[in-house]
């Protein structure tokens, strides 16, 4: 298997994007990373997208983007694990262009979700989890990780105010990113009088949802042995995992398995240990999702990822940084889209090109992103030679 | 690149399966070809579908399969190229175990249309089509291809009877294959007087929708080389191309340049010509898709691909012999699954086990799948060493 690395990087802003359709806002990134990467076109597109054939009526996006930016004939193909569909196209291009059958990939990361009412949204956000068991059952999306959380303020005796640090560091972090979708700060004060969505959950535990688009382009990395004036972003660590869809099918519904084992794959491929991760885009849909992700791919005890946040250690000058951008809390999730722009901020702070929270020196940083209340993890780990 | 093949298949009836749920069918699939393997598991699964998300509510069909058949933390996701998923989902598995990322990949297509309203069914599969520009404009998917039919008729001087050997062929093998959803011969008076549905698109000229489930599984190439009592049954050429979405947008809308180039390229990588396949399962969604097929495949010359099934080329006893099992007319065309049913199809031919239309010595097959009319088309060539 040949090693791969990342040329090019676009993203859009996360935003109410009424004026633009699936199409215009995907191509935005594409042509973006193309720019970037000074190529004109690549053989194959991997879209990664969650919800178009409800939200826009619109199924096809590998054909349907592909034509719309000019990559005649090119193989184009669309990539879906719920909220883990943006990594999940990355990697699939990964393994493209790994296994020698393509040249140069791009992945993108797309979503439109504003058109579309709330409630449906809620009712399309609800079809990651399980129909029959679940979603059939009552349980929105959000509902599902109320009783996580709730268990685990119970299992742990945390107060609920000290997951408040996590939402106050992503807002932090994504004033200082233009493509945030909230570029304002929060303090203490407003996270406590948040309003309640699900208890134990509040509006400033959850990520708001989002349009945008995200896209990364791959190439062998023996194309780029001898290019000179580039940062070479070489992919380390790329590994996906599943767990049982239904949260209560799991042994240990405070441990995410998934995570655990795509990390410790993505660990092993690289060579590397958590304490090496510089930067660490995580899965912070809600303030609970950041706190498993942490323990569970190694950089906490079990218990004890809050205190992390709570000293902080997750800031851009901290051990370790997260949500540098913003997060999914601040920079916004637009759901097929997330995993992509995790990749792209990771690249940002490899590249020192990460403005007000560059995380100094950054030399490998990690992504993870999480489809599903923990049931299909993707992990990545990329590093500047 | 290593090479891949296939060590297992499983299917099930294409029928209305009122008493099965989405991951009920997928796991019989999987679990047969697990079986027909001699493996307990396998370290990913691929699974093409189109529509769960609309017509069964329950997207992230990776996780919620692999949780069903056991596959506990093994990578799984879902592959979408609205028609072409199920070969698409072939492919990404070819891909992970080719590039050595895996050991052991499935690849399973799964569709359930039946408990769907008929007008839903219409309007999801609308969602292959350009949105904007197509299903916005009131045409179903079965008046794009009517508008393409007509449009053959007139260039070439053919009759709408001329079509009827398509439909006759398929049905006629189709009583032969247990998995068939249509088990009865049809005539050339049942033809000329079916009902029309889109002028000149009638009722036999369609291929039905249904419920149903195709599985194989894919493993390098090498662990095969001693197996002893098996046929190795190896992935020869695997290409994909797209084309525009949208109909209108093509110089030539009787060509499919997405099968020229995916074709073209599988010929290449398996060092094959057109005349050394020795059974095509192609995608005759529509009587006027084989046609196209053929033709831009290389089996015949612009506007002949009838005088194939005129002369009595298609069966199974002529020179390419296609829809040996049914095809999508009569075996039926469960959307996302079709395209595994035609790998699986050939690997029975390959296999020398197709029963009454066994192509006699079958050596080498073709699979071609098609993604809404003609803008993503995926080909592949198995042979048995």
């Amino acid at each position: 298997m040949r090693e791969v690395a990342v040329l090019g990087i676009g993203q859009t802003k996360v935003d109410e994007h009424w004026d633009k359709s699936l199409r215009v806002l995907a191509g935005e990134a594409i042509l973006a990373a193309l720019q970037d990467a000074g190529l004109p076109g690549v053989e194959g597109l991997f879209v990664g997208n969650m919800m178009s054939g409800s939200a826009n009526h619109q199924q096809h996006l590998g054909s349907y983007i592909a034509d719309w930016v000019g990559l005649r004939y090119a193989e184009a193909v669309k990539i879906e694990a719920a909220c883990g569909s943006g990594s999940f196209a990355f990697r699939a291009a990964v393994m493209a262009v790994a296994s020698g059958e393509l040249e140069t990939a791009m992945a993108v990361g797309i979503e439109k979700m504003t058109d579309s009412p709330s409630s449906e949204i809620t009712a399309e956000l609800a079809t990651a989890s399980d129909a029959d068991w679940e979603a059939d059952q009552g349980l929105s999306f959000v509902a599902i990780n109320a009783l996580v959380m709730q268990r685990y303020l119970h299992e742990y005796h945390w107060q609920h105010d000290d997951f408040g640090a996590f939402s106050i560091n992503a807002h932090a972090n994504a004033v200082h990113n233009p493509c945030a979708r909230f570029q304002e700060p929060i303090t203490t004060n407003d996270y406590h009088r948040s309003p309640m969505i699900a208890e134990p959950i509040n509006l400033l535990d959850a990520s708001p949802i989002g349009d945008g688009a995200a896209a990364a382009l791959i190439v062998p990395l023996e194309h780029l042995r001898h290019a000179k004036g580039k940062t070479v972003i070489r992919v380390a660590g790329s590994a996906a995992a599943t767990d049982t869809i239904a949260v209560h099918s799991r042994r240990e519904p405070l441990w995410l398995k998934a995570a655990e084992h795509s990390a410790r794959q993505a660990y092993a491929q690289a060579r590397v240990e958590p304490k090496d991760i510089d930067v660490f885009e995580l899965h912070d849909a809600f303030t609970i999702m950041a706190v498993l992700s942490l323990e569970s791919s190694g950089f906490a005890e079990r218990g004890q990822g809050l205190r992390l946040a709570l000293d902080g250690e997750i800031s851009p000058r901290g051990r370790v940084p997260i949500a540098t951008r913003g997060g999914l809390k601040a920079r916004g999730h637009p759901v097929g889209a997330t995993g992509m722009y995790q990749i792209v901020e990771v690249i940002q702070q490899l590249r020192q090109q990460a403005g007000g929270t560059q995380v100094e020196g950054a030399r490998i940083g990690m992504t993870q992103n999480i489809g599903g209340s923990g049931s299909n993890i993707i992990t990545h780990i990329l590093r500047s030679d």
